[in-house]
């Protein structure tokens, strides 16, 4: 290589480390907004799940998902197997000198794709959260890092048979998003809804996230990380060709997310009167999501309108899915499965060169792989070690019966509405009593 | 262009987008800070207020703002405005390829700018924190992010006649965070003191912040930001000269905020015998004001100095508006605006090119045009709507009022001096909300 | 130069900036971890020292320690100290122009260099929390950042004798980490436990940090600013072998941390019964430290055991300390001092050209350096104006004594284990009680 030539590797190389530690960074966005949304006696253990889900995803994607994903035949339904007959079709090997891409380290690739593994399975957690066993939990993430998320990725970015179908999923509404929040649906089936959320008579009981700057500075972290998720999907950094569109997208994916929230709050201001903070915290995610599959092509202007499509939606379906009794503490299935459609929907509308056909394939193919294999392994561990804490530790919080201690042991916690008790931590809190009043 | 042309104006947007990155972190780092130094029951309202701000200040720039301050002819007071005119004069067309700017994106410049809006609009959020109507707030925003400073932005920035006289400003003392004081500081007047915060007797109460912690990673979070802040305002990194300036600008903005710090902390002990975290935290935002109007020309002890002066005047202005019964929860108008004029008078103090007579020129240009503007807009807010929320709704905490939750509805809260009340959310409270209960 | 050098010249500056604001940004890591992992009577105060010693570190580099550390003769064992005898030998003029470095600017390497410094004197503001006066502590952040780290700093780095021995520590296992670390065992030793940490029959009672998602966060951040920690310390990324490298180290640094994550949440699962968050925190903490000094050398799989026995070791290494009585609130000594070297002697496992006979040397010399010169400063401390805080103050919490206000004066705060009480500021809280007792 030339001195120039070696410079461009370097800059596309160093491109994609810091858009990959931007997607990092989206670990502890996710790790916060759903710290936010929870209640306290539920708080410590979902710290744990998001941060052992995080070093999970990256040990199994490098041990088998990478290979798996990268390393299969074009155009195919299955993935290679190669990484189980010997040592020389390690991961390793494959990010050995002489496999580096042509115009970046694949070292560097493998940073940036292994980060988007583990966003896909931080999308779980929220979905099952206040309810689950925490090693069943992980088990789960064990089998869609290592399997599930990297079959369907294989299948449009390794090569597969739905990138052989033209189905265009820029950065990962479907590929990411999707996958991830159709894990969560299949959890959330499984598990049944939280204690307390949904009275005899259909009554529906609002339990409110225990600390929501917490939730606000998850969401800002996503939106600061997501930069990096859709800016480094561009692949290329060191033409101008390529640096317009690094930077198109970066403007449009911001344009979204303000669209996005914006959209949310107004609707939220029309029908419950109220400018609900967390409509508009999950109306800039859904903003993000939505754009996702196609940052590149729409102006700042319909970047924005995709947005704030997406935005309004993510409203509409919490409310719809709370009616159809789905409970999901955080509306991760809303924001990154119904606005994930919406996401890969959208791009037809400004990319000519992909059509409705080919991006409902995709939808498909993605949604019923996914819900099965996650149903199965859901099922499986629900019959190997059970998935549901028993109701007793339900009461009390799952920080006590998993993580052995509490989130803020000493602040005092009232009762508050849904929820039915706080956290039951200060050990003399009996479980069913009466409706707290004040003090 | 050549491959190597290409390179430098790949690596020139790159530079822009990662500083634009940093840029729009310092959203959470307002966020954070200001919801930390509010109380309890005002928290939610603050943190929808800055991130609808900030997806107002995108959105709005987009429209109109960025056309108005940088598509207006040379030397002027007065902006274009044929983007009133025509769609081939709206953003999307001057960011559309052929705009591009010499040596980088222009859609890279137009993200880097489009977050510098959001910081100005922040600025005023916390100042008018606690007491303020949400939507009359936003409101304003709009017109702040769509017009107010787009237009004193265009003076200088956009070459128009405080260019032409001379004033010069880095990366914003006076444009970004004078503008900001200035607005912020008008609606103070405007809206007067919170209830409970001045006696009959002239005695000033102490309203603590709800949540330290918070306000300190909020700093920090501003702290990095401004890297990006500052050291995006080179507008070129691709040769040697320019690095070298850019790296000059990271060593004395580091050092500008370190200075802040100690100075602010060492005046605190020595006046109120304590070391005042808050007066810490404002010493470092202040030291990063201080130097933003010139990070270039000061040596890095130079740049110490003009921090630490920063960060002794930001203690006593935020002890003089108190005096003045200026109400700003926290402490936003001294550290923006009294320690931004500081900044913009230091230019001279290390840059030869510049003069006192064109630096008085600039802050009065843009006090004056901030400060009419934004009482306007205040005035017909509180005539068609109103913009300050009922004493019910005060005592109550603005959570309920405007946003229908609570920031941290599990953690009981106790009454602290100055407010008189801590958050009404508790139960005496009791808001027409049907209680539903637990099982 | 020439533009393509002039490029490169930027590009590798570039680099050393963004992984410099990633090791700045360590400091709100360390902070947010400390002040979760602490009583919230004691928070205001450990992020007053927090941000102040980051302050004190900036300034006293500039002024003192990165002239010794990087202004020395080749192989020695004193710095030279030619600072001292005139205003030609500042720091400001070993950072103007024409001292540049022949291939990126010599002002970005000191704000790479400027960072590390903080981030080891981080590491002993958490160990002696809780118990120690504000001013003694900063006092001592003066020496270290001026004196004591960039002496041992300048054995290695700066081309001293341990470079010269062949001692190999790639980011700084132990010239950072061990070093931080030792000076905080000598702090500890001086200090003795908090009241009510050991019972007099030997029981050791939890103190259980406050907010464990401030402890999440900070140790989310830490694992984000590691990057720029370890992959910036490669000092070079504009040609293609350089690029490759910092590459791997990304990932080798990442692989690590999910290691150390893994390792100890097995560990603590199998030991305690329960998934324990704050293991799972300080595994990764360990994960990080022990990759340190060898990101480069091993496979992805090899830096994932290299982090894997490091978060193992750290939760034997915390169990051991509190049988030794030597209390540190939040573990550094055994993340950043135990574990620290592990992995100056893990370089020899995949790095041929090192060896263990200099690694240890390397060990031995740093250790003794920094515990001699650390305990000679604490006594004088100690003897000048003491080191430690009142019983009263101490039972009180230093927050109020201190910095005259609290980090959370609005929360209600419950008794908890160990501390034998909360915050007392409520005023109705008594000191001086029994101890209480574990449930």
């Amino acid at each position: 290589m030339t001195e120039l030539t070696e410079l461009m590797y370097a800059v596309d190389t160093f491109y994609f480390l810091i858009c990959g530690v931007l997607v990092m960074w989206m670990a502890a966005g996710f790790s916060m907004l759903e710290a936010g949304l929870v209640r306290s006696k539920n708080t410590a253990e979902i710290l744990t799940k998001n941060i052992a889900l995080f070093a999970i995803a990256c040990t199994m994607y490098l041990l088998v998902g990478y290979y798996l994903m990268y390393s299969s035949s074009a155009g195919g339904f299955l993935p290679s197997l190669g990484f189980l007959i010997g040592a020389e079709n390690s991961v390793d090997a494959v990010l050995s000198g002489d496999a580096d891409a042509p115009y970046y380290s694949m070292r560097s690739d493998f940073f940036f794709q292994v980060v988007f593994v583990a966003t896909a399975m931080s999308i779980v957690s929220g979905a099952v959260a206040e309810r689950m066993k925490l090693w069943a939990f992980l088990a789960f993430a064990v089998v869609m890092t290592a399997v599930i998320y990297p079959i369907s990725g294989y299948w449009t970015w390794g090569g597969g048979w739905l990138d052989a179908v033209g189905y265009s999923d820029y950065a990962g509404s479907g590929i990411v998003h999707l996958a991830g929040a159709t894990a969560a649906l299949a959890g959330v089936l499984i598990l049944g809804p939280r204690k307390g959320k949904y009275g005899k008579d259909g009554t529906i009981y609002a339990i409110p996230g225990a600390n929501l700057p917490l939730a606000t500075l998850g969401t800002f972290i996503l939106w600061m990380g997501w930069f990096g998720f859709n800016g480094g999907s561009e692949l290329k950094m060191s033409d101008a060709l390529s640096a317009n569109n690094v930077a198109q997208v970066f403007v449009n994916t911001n344009a979204a997310a303000a669209g996005g929230v914006i959209a949310a709050l107004i609707l939220a201001k029309l029908w419950f009167r109220k400018a609900d903070l967390t409509m508009a915290l999950n109306g800039a995610l859904a903003g993000l999501v939505a754009i996702t599959a196609e940052p590149l092509a729409p102006s700042a202007f319909g970047a924005m309108l995709i947005g704030a499509v997406g935005g309004a939606l993510v409203v509409a379906s919490i409310v719809s899915l709370d009616k159809l009794k789905l409970d999901d503490p955080v509306g991760a299935i809303s924001v990154h499965g119904v606005v994930g459609i919406w996401g890969v929907l959208a791009v037809p509308l400004s990319n000519g060169d992909t059509s409705f056909g080919a991006q409902i394939i995709g939808i498909l193919g993605i949604f019923v792989w996914v819900f099965v294999a996650s149903l199965i392994v859901w099922l499986i561990l629900k019959a190997v070690m059970g998935v549901r804490v028993s109701e007793e530790e339900e009461y009390e919080g799952v920080d006590l019966a998993e993580c052995g201690l509490e989130a803020y042991p000493e602040f005092r916690v009232a009762n508050v509405n849904g929820g039915g008790f706080g956290r039951g931590a200060s050990g003399h809190v009996a479980h069913p009593r009466p409706q707290p009043h004040a003090e």
